[in-house]
């Protein structure tokens, strides 16, 4: 036995017993100590970091860990075996994932007006705007010797009154707090409810004065949430935020937090990830932000893909990834806000958008609902831009879909330098042909220094780098230069800052691995595009519009992603950057039983293509892993200066 | 600050924090510490014994505490401040309430006996047998990539198959475990579910050789806990088994109760009484006992007196003390098992027998219902002897029905010596006229010393005082003897068993005060009979049947009750004792439909007479406070010898 303690920074210390020869990532993962490990500790990311404070671990080199940093202790979690007593230092990174929570700024009008345009459009379409839920104040004499009716009884003959019913139907939430909220407020009460053909279903009872009836629209992606508030009469945002999904801790992709929640008591971990320590928090973070009370969220909307709809549920979503790769479920309409311990309304139902496969989701299903595609006569590509790659095409005729595992290049995992769109990172970049150097925009206030690089800033710096005959075909460097250098295998890397240039010290460098993290991230996605406009007979000529979507940020510049052979090279006009198209369905479907039997609609008729199994797609993905593409045919615009 | 150690006798010790001031039993009760309190600290029931092991309280003088016991430490806890650091001893009298837990014997004919007739007798009157739940074995194949549904699909279309509905819902807790139950059973499992038209509501999926629907009836009297669990198909009793009622800490009447759970976190505490420490030990019990899941549990229905119900649900219960006197509810039937968190299946819908007022409740028109009086022509009187005693007269053309506070004396409580009718107990008594020897019957095996007295053994002491003319009949001492003694207040009481006659040591007796308390009881119980009769304009004549019912035992002598003034002087023969009603009711409404709407509308039609207010009440209560009676004429066969 050997006593180890985790010294979270900033946050205490957790001492565990563990047995020599415990991997420490594992031995972390069991006391809840959050480390972040997008690869789920097999040793390719690097990121699962912690410093050596006292005793020694059993450890091997990784090209992740320089000697001076392992000199001054550092060394990757997943590569450590305890041997004896040791005090290791915990850096914050899990919970910066989680704790950079953020309620927008609803004055900023592009935020309002995505919601606006949606709705707008959404009607346009014939998509009505009509919920079930009611509110309204409800009065009642109280009861005296001489009216001797019992408060039950007093109340429903006063709610079928005010609501027009015939039957009222009071759940235990509310029947529990009947008598009181009655009482304190001399028996006039505002009522909440959801109206079910001549049935009233009791949601809230309190004070008259509010009358407040709120949705909560939510997007699940693998690595960030974000969800709005919605006022269920006018369709107005009350309130948006987002953080990162605390799933972080149990792998970047969906394949790790399968394997992880497959493990005894996995599930609910996993669950309790996503429900208690991503969700709970923002929702109390909105609700406090748009002054309504929890019990006033009547309805919640979920946009999600299928594994994160599964972890949401708590679902075994081992059949996801097992042959013959058919989740548990596509849809489920059973869901209550109180299954979940949500701090909303716990009789609130919970609309999870329609899985359609394994890999093709609800983000997906929500997404195609708001990018109205399904409506229209030219041919659109929908392009939803995260850890995996989704890609729907078609028009009101038919929608084919397909799914790519991008990896989580785009959100900057994989790579050494890579970060989230946030405080420090580089979101765009020009390089200067001759001197190399490079012209950086960093997120933040003005005087930003960077931290690292976000998906849009490696798609310029890429991009860039291929331009200006510093990198190859291959990713690799071709040009020596004062911001190129080699280490001691000869692998090369472009310097966008030196140490002193950057808030951590750490120089900001994108290297050979990195970019070839890169390339065949974006050649996943562009041969599923490719494979999927194969399999109906298409080629890019055939595309009118191209939908891009996900959390790779609207700084995405759309001809560097054609010039490396990420998107297709049609007319940059038709590209339209639609933001986070899962929350935009998602809120659609909170305010709206028709979009939401619509979304359905879209799911049940959507093709599913499965492109591992698709003949082809290997050669598609192996000949698209260039810059930009082997078949230069493809990207005639491509590499020609701005 | 002080620190109090409460020893609690074979169980460890609770340290607490004081104040100087501090009352015992109310820092007892702030840290959970069970004290025996039935008049909830008044001081009148002298119950709240505790022995000063260390350091002192201050207290006053009590008639319940001898010299002897007062310098052996013994205090009343309600009359304790505390003084300083301190040690005392809590008799296990609050545990012995509640672990006197009793699984009865199934192969005792009398005990399935009473609910066959109940059956058998229901259906003859008209009641048919049936309920909506079903179970049933369901197959399926496999998904496979020629057959690609996901399991919920899968699992509704074979469900529909199964059990021909059109609908099948699948709420949370089915559909957590619904992929790996599929999986863990090849996809041939069991479904239990409700049919509500042609909609099956899945309530559980579990492996293919358990079938089993159980039902769950429940009597939760204000003192004892009674329940069964019957097969739902055949109505066969699986087990049977009862404890004290948990909320006996905090009063052994329903207005303590009322009063305590008016306090802050009241309405939890006493919650957390009756269903996580008396309800849920019980049935995980009797799911042992009968091998049957938690989750096979699918419906529960309650007898219930009003306040029980009331604090049960956790709504406020103080309008049921409270001046107009309007219970916040008569029937509701929105009441979830997941609601209380009672260990069965969670969806499984409680059914709570209607109150028809504050001091009328759901034992008693479940009761009724058993009583079968509502659909005969002739003149019964049904009598429920309880902590209150309910009183319903009528026919199948119209029901009266009363309620009158007779307190806990016919359970034990308010006697000097009083005690349930467990081990120890003298149930039965015959004295000996010229010699006042006794000749007691106590519960137990041959050779039970006995311990106290229980309410059948009261009767029978008082009754035999009264006709050997030992006492007068205002329950005054007018012989002295060897077994009869006066304090020094010259306040007499007749030795049942001496010191060294008992299990305790100490003597059992009874005095004068016990028989005040009790001639108080039964004046109740007759003067409400008697009223009661008034109201309709009729006498004891027109008595056809007398039901008595409730937790004073099958020991009940018929004649003495007669004799001393409690029960009407009418033909011997037309008593009948029917054990608990309430439970009987609520085994008829578990497994019948029928028999829970003809229970709703037996309350419905059911008149409620408040005797409170009711013109001559309180003469006739006075009236009736004599042996038998002042108005001898209404008692010819009173105190002749047997």
């Amino acid at each position: 036995m050997a006593k180890v303690i985790f010294q979270l920074e900033g946050a205490g210390a957790v001492t565990v017993d563990a047995n020599v020869g415990d991997n420490l990532l594992e031995l972390a993962r069991r006391v809840n100590v959050a480390i972040d490990a997008p690869c789920s500790g097999n040793g390719s990311c690097g990121k699962c970091r912690v410093q050596l404070l006292e005793g020694e671990v059993e450890t091997i080199p990784s090209r992740h860990i320089s000697q001076e940093e392992f000199d001054a202790g550092w060394r990757l979690s997943c590569n450590c075996k305890v041997t004896g007593d040791c005090t290791v230092l915990v850096p914050d990174i899990a919970s910066a994932y989680q704790s950079r929570m953020k309620t927008a700024d609803l004055s900023s009008p592009q935020e309002v007006a995505i919601f606006e345009t949606a709705q707008r459009e959404l009607k346009e379409s014939g998509i009505v705007f009509e919920n079930p839920f009611r509110s309204g104040v409800v009065s009642m004499t109280a009861p005296s010797q001489e009216d001797t009716m019992p408060d039950v009884e007093r109340f429903i003959w006063a709610v079928e009154g005010t609501f027009g019913v015939e039957k009222v139907e009071i759940p235990y939430t509310v029947m529990v707090k009947l008598a009181s909220t009655l009482r304190a407020n001399d028996f006039t009460v505002s009522v909440k409810g959801e109206v079910k053909g001549s049935t009233f279903k009791c949601m809230e009872i309190c004070a008259p004065e509010d009358t407040a009836l709120v949705g909560c629209a939510i997007d699940i992606g693998t690595t960030t949430v974000t969800m709005v508030l919605v006022n269920l009469e006018s369709g107005e945002i009350l309130a948006k935020g987002s953080s990162g999904n605390g799933q972080i801790r149990y792998g970047a992709d969906v394949i790790n937090r399968i394997i992880q929640q497959s493990r005894p008591g996995g599930k609910e971990k996993l669950q309790k990830a996503i429900v208690e320590e991503t969700l709970a928090p923002i929702i109390r973070n909105l609700c406090r932000s748009a002054k309504v009370t929890p019990e006033s969220v009547v309805r919640i909307s979920v946009g999600a893909n299928t594994t994160m709809n599964h972890l949401l549920v708590g679902v075994d979503s081992d059949p996801v990834r097992m042959d013959p790769y058919i989740p548990s479920f596509f849809g489920w309409d059973g869901l209550l806000a109180g299954d979940l311990r949500l701090p909303v309304n716990p009789l609130a139902p919970v609309l999870i958008a329609p899985n359609i496969g394994s890999y093709v989701g609800g983000d997906i299903t929500a997404g195609t609902l708001a990018s109205l595609i399904w409506d229209k006569d030219e041919m659109s590509l929908f392009i939803d831009l995260g850890t995996n790659g989704e890609i729907v095409f078609g028009n009101r005729d038919f929608l084919m879909s397909c799914a790519c595992s991008a990896g989580p290049a785009f959100e900057g995992g994989d790579i050494s330098c890579g970060m989230r769109a946030t405080d420090g990172a580089v979101e765009a970049c020009v390089l200067d042909r001759e001197t190399m150097e490079p012209k950086l925009t960093v997120v933040g206030d003005a005087g930003q220094k960077c931290v690292g690089i976000c998906g849009s800033g490696i798609i310029d710096i890429i991009s860039e780098l291929f331009r200006c005959g510093i990198i190859n075909a291959k990713g690799l460097f071709i040009r020596e230069g004062n911001r190129v250098k080699r280490d001691q295998h000869g692998m090369g890397r472009y310097i966008l800052a030196f140490p002193e240039e950057t808030e951590t010290g750490r120089e900001v460098s994108i290297n050979e691995v990195d970019i070839d993290n890169f390339i065949r991230a974006k050649g996943a996605i562009f041969s599923a595009i490719d494979t999927l406009l194969q399999s109906v007979d298409m080629t890019v000529e055939c595309i009118d519009r191209v939908y891009v979507a996900g959390g790779i940020g609207s700084g995405i510049n759309m001809k560097n992603a054609v010039n490396i052979g990420m998107l297709p090279d049609v007319d940059l006009e038709k590209f339209q950057y639609i933001g986070n198209s899962s929350l935009t369905g998602a809120y659609a479907m909170v305010l709206s039983d028709g979009a939401t039997a619509k979304c359905a609609e879209v799911g049940a008729n959507m093709t599913y293509l499965e492109l591992s199994t698709y003949p082809g797609y290997m050669d598609s993905f192996v000949a698209a892993c260039f810059l930009p593409h082997t078949d230069a045919r493809l990207f005639p615009s491509s590499c020609q200066e701005v």
